[in-house]
C-alpha cells in the first residue's frame, strides 16, 4: 500500500510523528526524545519530505538499524508530498560568492591553508560541528601549541641524500608516520563523505580509522579500500554489548586489523560554539513553553547509546570476541598506560579527543613526553604502541612526538578541512605537502629514517609550561605609547 | 501634622536637607557626611522626593536602623511635592534598545554569556558597581585566570553511568558544590534584588549566604526562603558592637546556620570604575570649590560603620555570643589559616573579596594549594572546612578547587549578571548548566562522587607562575610581517 | 651701546651666529657645535629673537653660566628686531582643543590618569622628552611591570583602625615614603616649571631631590621651599670639577641635605621617540648635504659637560668637599652595592634612569630583591639606605619596594604629567591619590606602620621571570576561530 | 649568423625553449626542469628576449658557468625581436608612490627602521624573498626575542671616556664585533647588488663575506674591495666536487681569508611567504592540468646543486684542498660543536640560517649559552672562534653575544633592507648606527674594550624558556570590561 501525502501530513506533531526519506515514510514518534541531534530537527520536518536534510548526516543503514521495523511505513506517493521549504538563509549568498571565490588549491601551501578556506566555504553549522570544541576550547588550542613547546636540536653534517619517511603501525608498513583518525559525518563536509578520505589514505599508503559515526556506512567505507589498504575500526561502545559484538566481528570478517575502543568519551562532550550554530530563530516562540532543553537532550540521547559505564573490567571481553588487535583510544595519564600493558593490550592513542571532551585536558604530547621516560624505565616500551593524536598540523609536530617515542600520530580535522575544501585533491595534497614538509625536515635535524628519531634532538624542558601570565589589560600599558618606525611624507601618499 | 512640598523645599542645601521618601520626609543634615555614597547625590534631591533613586539601593529598613527617630519628620502631602525630574542620559535609549534586542535566554551557554548580556543590558552605574575592583582589576582577573593554570590528569574507563554531584557543608547537605556568595546592592540588577536568588537556591538545593549589605532587608530574605532551605549570614562587623550583637542573634534566631565574618574590609576598596561610572557634569560646577573628595568620602563613610580595629582577639566574643558555626571570610594566606584553627573557628574562606579590595592578592585558589598539604601534614584537614570564592565560572573550576581540597566553593557575580539580565529564569539556568557542566566534567575525569576528587587529578606545576613577559611592543614585532592565508580571489568578492 | 636689529640680523649663519634673549643679544658661534640640543635649532634663531624658544628649556643662569662673558653682546634695540616667525604646526590647533576638552581633574583617579591626559595635551616635542626611553623602550615598561610580578601574601585581623605611612629618609621625617625624584626640563611641561614640584612637596611633607638639568635655577627651586623644607641636590659630575665643587658647595650652603650622585648616565642615551619628535621638514632640505648627524651630536655636546671618566677613585674627593651624605643614584648589581659601602656612602637609588639609559638594564625593584638578602646576610642593611626608582605608580608598588627593604622611593615622571596637565593642583591630587591608596592598601595588607612592612609579606618568586613566549603569530592562531557570546537580534539594534 | 627574432620566436614552449639576454639566443630546453626557480617563470620567456627579468637575479657569469657552451645560440637581431609585455601589476603604481614619499634616510634611527621602510618599497617578490623563512617563521622571530630573554646586569663608576669597539676575528683586526653575514641574490634589492655591501664593510672596517647564491659574480664582490680588505667565502657544497674544488682554489688566489661552509642546508627550506609571493594569476589556467609541483620542483632542482650527502667524512678533504681557516657555518648543538673541534676547524657559526630551514631551531644565541660553559670546562674555547648569526638588531644584541663567549656576529638581512631602501648611504648610516649604539651601550654596562665583556655582565636566567601560554582566547577575558582612562569632553572634541 502506498501513502498519501496527506495521510503523511497529518502527523506532524510531538505526539504523532511521522517523516518520509527517500520515498518511504517512518513513524518516528517514539525515537524523538532519542534523536542525537535534538527532537526540534525532526519537528521542523514532521509530516513532510526530510530526505535533503537527512541524508547528508546519516548512513545510508541508519533507519534499518536504529528504527524498529514496525515504524518503517512503506512506500509515499511522492508526488502528493508536501516538501519542507528551505529556510532562507540571508548568509547562504555570500557563501556561495565565496566558494566561487575561494583560493586555488595550489595556493594552499600548509595545512592550515586548507582550515582557512574551509572555513569560509563550509555552512556555518558543519563548520560549527567540525570545529567546535569544548568549554573555552582551552584544549583545542593548546594541543597545536603544546608543540610549539617542543625545540629541535638538529644535527649537521649527516649524509641525509635518501631519506625514508616509512615505518611500521601495528605490524602494517606504512609509507609516512601518521594515520587519518576517525572522524564523524564526514557528509556535513563532502557530498560523498568518508570514502574520500579512504582514497586518499590509499594513494599515500597510510591507515584510515573507520569511524563508528561515519555518514557512509561502514561497508561503504571498506568496500572503498582498494588491494591490500589497512583500515582500523573506531568504536563506540554501546550499552547493547550484543550490538557491539555484531560491529566487531563484521568488522574483523570484513578485513579490519585493528579496534580502537574510544574511552574518552563517556558522554559526548557540550561544544558551544556547534550549539551556537545550531541555535535558530524559531526558539524565540518556544522559549517560555520549552519543556526540554536540547543541549542536555543530545547530550542524554547519545548517552542512550554511548555506555557511560565501559570500564578496565569490560577489556577481557572484547579480547575474547575478537583477534585483532585492540587499542585504548583516549588515554590520558601515565597511571593508565600502565594499567593498559597490564590489560594485556597491543596499543594505546593518548587523545583528549581533539579537545572536543574535557577542557584543561592535557595535549597528548605532553603524556607522552610524561609517559615514555616511565615505560622505558619499567622496559615496557616495546610491549605496547603508543600513538597520539591532536593538533598536529606540521611535519615537525610529527617528528617531535615521533622523537619522544609515538609510534605514528593520527591526523583528523585537516583531512576534513582539505576534503570540504577542495575534495579528492584536497585531501591529496594536503598528504602531499606533510610528506614534502616531513622529508625536508628529517634532513634539517640530520636524520634518515625514522627509527633514528630519539629524545635527544628535542628540547621539552617548556613542555609542561601553562602559564596565564598576569593579565596585560593594566593602566600602565593602557598609558604606554607605542612604538613606531619612521613616518612617511604626509601629502599623496598611498596607504601602506 | 502633614508636611507641605513647599516648607520641605526650603531645606534643599548641605546646611538644611531634607528628602521625601514613600511619602515621609526625612531631615538628612546630620547624616550627609556620613553617607557611603557621598554627599552629592543626595543634595540632588534635597527638598525633593528622592524615592526613585532611594529605592533600588537601600533595603526597606534603613531609614530605621541608620537615622534617629528625631529626624523623622513625618507625612508630607505628595501633591506639593516637587519630584526631581530625571536626568536626560543620552545613553539610555541605546540600552533600552539593547534590552529589546537581547540574545534569548536559550541562547546563553554558560556563565559568561550571562555577564556579556548584563554588561549591554544594565545601567551604567550597576554594571560599574558590579563589575569593578581594586586598582588595575589583575587580581579580578587572575581570580578566574589562577583556574586556567590548574589542568587535568584524568581517569578512564570508570564506569561514570552515575554520577553524584552532592556534598555536605558545614552539616548540610547540598546538591552541588557551590553556594550563593554574598554581594551588595541586589536590587542594581533587578527589582526584586537578593530574594531572586534565594528562589534560585532553593530549587536547586545549594546554599545562599546572606550580605549585610543586601538591599532587601535581612528578614525579607529570610521569609522568601521555603521549606527546610538552609541560609548563612554574611557579616560586616560595625563598630558598635551593640548593633553587631543584635543583628548576630537576630539572624541566630531566625535560623541561620552559619556566620562568616568578613575579614578582608576593614575598609572597603577603592574602585575606579565604579568611580567612574558615578561621575556626573555636575563636578564640572564644583571643581574648583570642592572641599571634600567624594571619594574619600565614601571611604570614610562606610568606615565609621565597619570596625577596621576588627582583630583575632574579637573572636571569642563572638563564639560567646553565638552557636551558629563561624567562619573566617577573607583568610588569604596559610598563616591565618592555621591561626584560625587556633582560634576554634569552624571554617575559612580563602577569598579576596572578588579582587575588589587589595590588587595583586592571590586568588584563592592559589592560597588553597598552598593551604592544603600543610593542613594535611599537620593533620588538621578535617579540622576546619576550607571553602574558596573567586573567578569561579566554569564546573571544571569547581572540579578543580575540590581536588585540592576545598569543600565548595562561592559564586558571586555570576548569578548577580543573571538575574540583572534574565531575572529568576536567568539564575535558574545559569545554576542548570553549572549542573550539567558539573556532571559531564565529572565524568570525564573519571569520578562518580565528590568524595573521589583529588590531588592526584590536577596538575597545579604551574600555578603560582605570575609571569608577565617582556615587553612586546617592541620594533622587531613592529616591523614583522604577519603570516597570512591564501588569498581569495579579488573581484566581487564579498567579505569574509 | 645699543645694538640695532639690523646689525644683529646680519649674523644669521653657521660662521658668525648671534641670537637675541631677552632683549640681549649673543654670540654663539663658538657655541654651537656644543650645543645639547643640536645646532640646528639655534641656527633657525640666527640674527633674531630667540626668547620664546629659549626660555621654557633654560634655566634663567644658564648664559652667565655657559657662554663667555666677551660674547654677551649687550642690549638690543628690540623695535627693530625681526622675530621668528612661529612655524605653522597643523596638530596645534588639534591639541588646543583636547587641552579644553580634557578631562576634569577629579576625574583622575590614579596616576596613569594624568599621564592619559598630558599626552594628548603636551606639545609633540615635550611629551617626547619627558616619555622617550632607550632603544625599544623594554626597560622603561619592565619598570612598572616588574612590580606586577610580586604578589601579596596579606594578613587579616589586624587592628588597623590607625595607620601610619610616615618614614625617615637620611635622617628626614616624611608622611609618605616616596620622594620627587629629579627630572630635567620642568618647563616643557609647565611655565613655572620644578617650583611647581618643590610646592606639592612641601604641602604633602615629601622631599624634593632637585635636578642638574632643571628649567629653573639651583636658587629659585631652593627658594620656592618653605620653612623647614628638606630638599636633596642630583648631581651631574662636570669634567671640570671646579664647577662641580662650586654647585656641591653652595648647595650644602643653601641647606640641601644630601648629594645624590648620577653614576648611571656617563653618556645620556639615546632615545628615539625624542629623536622622532624633534624631527622637522628642514631637514629634507639638507639631507643629501648633511654634515654632522645631529642625534650623535646631542649626544657628544652632553659628554663635554657630563664627565665619562667619573669612577670610584673620585667618591673620596666628594666626600672631602662636602658633609652632605653622598648617594649614588643608578646602582644597578648587588656588586655594586656592596662596593658603595666599602666606599663608605650614605646610601645608593637602585635606579636605571627611568628606562632611558640603556635598554635591558634591569628594574630596580628586582635589584632591590637581589640585593637585600645579601645585605642581610653580611649585616650590613643597616650601614647603608636603599632606595630604588622607576616604574612607580601605585601604592601597591611602593609597599612592595618597601617589604623587599626599601628605604623609600621615587617618582618622577608621574608628577610631570600632574604638573603638565593640571599644574599646581594636578600634582596635589596626584600625592593625595598616592597618599590614600597607600592608607588603604596597609590597611589590607594588615600593617599599621611602615616598619612593619616585611619580605614574608610578599611572594617574589617570579620577580625574576623575563619570558618571550613563543611568537604567537603562527598560522594555528591565525585560522582559529575566536570563541564568540551570544548574538544580539540582528535588525534595529544599537551597537554594542 | 645572426638569428632573427622570428626563428627565436619559434621556440616558446617546453618542448623548445629559446629565450634572449643580453642579445644573445640560448636554448633552454634541457635545463627547464632544473632552473631553481621552476620552470614556468621560464617559459613565460620562451622566444622572447629575457633580458630585463634575467638580468637582476642572476650573476653575469650565471650562463656561462651553468649552461653547456652547445645551449649558446649567438647574436640575435634584435630589432626583429618580441619583448615580452610587462605584466600590469595593480600595486606598483602604489609601490611608487610610497617610494616618493618614504622617509628620509636622516629619520631612520635604527635598524628596524630600514625594514619598515624595505617593506612597504620593495617589489612584492623581492620582499617575500628576502623576509621569509621557515614554515610559521617561529625560528625566525624567535631569534630576535632571545636578546630579550636576555638582561644586562651593570656597572657602574667605571672610566668610560674611552670606548674601544674594536677586535679581532680569525686574524683580522675589525672595527666592531659584526661581520656581514652572506644573503643571496642582493640584485634583489639594488641594482648593484653585493658590492654595495662591500663599499660600507670597507667604510667602516668589518668583514664582508661573499655567498655563492650572489646576483654578482664572485669576481665582481672581490674587485670591489679595496686595499686590504678582508672578504671571507660563504660556500655551499656542490655535489660535483670538482666544481667545488674549482670555486674554493679561486677564492683563495683570489686573496679570501675564510672558508665558510653551510652545514644547515641540506636542501634549501621551504618558504611560503615566498611561495605566495611568487603566485601568479596564470596558475589558474594549469591547476587542473599541472604536472610538476612547482615549490617541490623549485627544492628538487636546488638539490641537485647543494649536495645533501655532505657529512663530517669531508671534512678532510676541504681541509686538504685549501689553506684558509674552515669556519662551519650552521651547527645548532653543541654535540657539534665539540667534533668541530675533533675536527681541527677553525670556527664554527652558531647558526639556523636565519629561520628559513627548519622552524623551532633553537636560536643561535640559546645555543651559545649552552655552548661556552662546556667550551670553558674542557679548556676548548681558545681552540675554536665561535660565531653567532640570526636576529641580531642592536648593538645590545651583540654585546649580550660576545658577554656569552662569541668572537663576532653575522648580520645579513637588516643590511640587505638598508640598501634596498638606500642604497650604499642606507648601509652607512645602518653601521654607523650600531657603532654608535655599541660605544653608547659599552660605556653604560660599565666595559672599555670588547674583552672585558664577561658572562657576568648578562643574566641569562630566562633564556631558555619557551613559553606559549595557557590560550587567552577564553570567554572569561571576552566579557571583561576593559580599564579606561578618563573620558575627554564629548562634544567639538578633535580625535586623540
Amino acid at each position: 500500500m502506498v501513502l498519501s501525502g496527506v495521510e503523511v501530513s497529518k502527523h506532524d506533531s510531538k505526539e504523532t510523528c511521522w517523516v518520509v526519506i527517500h520515498g518511504k515514510a517512518f513513524d518516528v514518534t517514539e525515537f524523538l526524545p532519542e534523536h542525537p541531534g535534538g527532537m526540534n530537527i525532526i519537528l521542523k520536518y514532521a509530516g513532510k519530505d526530510a530526505t535533503a536534510e537527512f541524508e547528508p548526516i546519516h548512513p545510508p543503514d541508519t533507519l534499518d538499524k536504529y528504527l524498529d521495523k514496525s515504524k518503517h511505513l512503506g512506500l509515499v506517493d511522492m508526488n502528493t508530498v508536501v516538501k519542507a521549504e528551505e529556510e532562507e538563509d540571508p548568509e547562504e549568498a555570500d557563501r556561495l560568492q565565496r566558494v566561487e571565490d575561494k583560493p586555488l588549491l595550489s595556493q594552499c601551501y600548509n595545512l592550515m591553508d586548507f582550515e582557512a578556506v574551509a572555513k569560509n566555504t563550509m555552512k556555518r553549522g558543519a563548520w560549527g560541528y567540525y570545529s567546535s570544541a569544548a568549554d573555552d576550547e582551552i584544549t583545542l588550542r593548546e594541543n597545536h601549541e603544546a608543540y610549539h613547546r617542543i625545540w629541535f636540536r638538529p644535527k649537521i653534517l649527516v649524509d641525509v641524500k635518501e631519506i625514508d619517511t616509512s615505518t611500521t603501525m601495528l605490524g602494517t608498513k606504512v609509507d609516512i608516520p601518521f594515520y587519518v583518525t576517525a572522524t564523524a559525518l564526514g557528509k556535513l563536509g563532502h557530498p560523498e563523505g568518508e570514502v574520500v578520505l579512504t582514497r586518499a589514505a590509499r594513494k599515500h599508503n597510510v591507515v584510515q580509522m573507520i569511524p563508528t559515526l561515519a555518514s557512509c556506512s561502514f561497508d561503504e567505507i571498506m568496500d572503498a579500500a582498494k588491494g591490500d589498504q589497512v583500515q582500523w575500526m573506531q568504536l563506540y561502545v554501546n550499552q547493547d554489548r550484543a550490538i557491539t559484538e555484531r560491529l566487531v566481528k563484521h568488522a574483523e570478517k570484513r578485513g579490519c586489523k585493528a579496534l580502537f575502543i574510544t574511552v574518552d568519551a563517556p558522554q559526548l562532550g557540550r561544544r558551544e560554539k556547534d550549539m551556537r550554530a545550531k541555535f535558530t530563530d524559531q526558539g524565540s516562540s518556544v522559549q517560555s513553553g520549552q519543556t526540554t532543553d536540547t543541549s542536555q537532550g543530545a547530550a542524554r540521547a547519545i548517552s542512550s547509546f554511548i555506555d557511560p559505564a565501559l570500564s578496565w573490567k569490560d577489556i577481557p571481553w572484547f579480547q575474547s570476541i575478537t583477534k585483532m588487535p585492540i587499542i585504548l583510544k583516549g588515554v590520558q595519564r601515565v597511571e593508565d598506560v600502565l594499567r593498559a600493558v597490564d590489560a594485556g593490550v597491543q596499543g594505546v592513542v593518548l587523545s583528549n579527543h581533539g579537545g572536543r571532551q574535557l577542557d584543561f585536558a592535557p595535549s597528548a604530547v605532553e603524556v607522552l613526553a610524561e609517559t615514555m621516560p616511565v615505560l622505558r624505565n619499567l622496559r615496557l616500551d616495546r610491549k605496547i604502541e603508543v600513538f597520539v593524536d591532536g593538533g598536529v598540523r606540521r611535519a615537525t609536530d610529527i617528528i617531535k612526538a615521533l622523537c619522544l617515542g609515538a609510534r605514528g600520530v593520527g591526523i583528523g580535522r585537516p583531512f576534513l578541512y582539505a576534503m570540504s575544501a577542495y575534495g579528492d585533491e584536497g585531501v591529496d595534497r594536503a598528504m602531499q605537502l606533510l610528506r614534502e614538509e616531513m622529508e625536508m625536515n628529517m634532513r634539517l635535524i640530520g636524520c634518515t629514517s625514522v627509527d633514528q628519531l630519539n629524545p635527544g634532538l628535542v628540547d621539552v624542558r617548556n613542555l609542561g609550561a601553562h602559564v596565564t601570565g598576569v593579565p596585560t589589560d593594566n593602566l600602565g600599558r593602557k598609558v604606554y605609547d607605542p612604538l613606531v618606525t619612521p613616518a612617511w611624507k604626509p601629502p599623496k601618499s598611498s596607504k601602506l
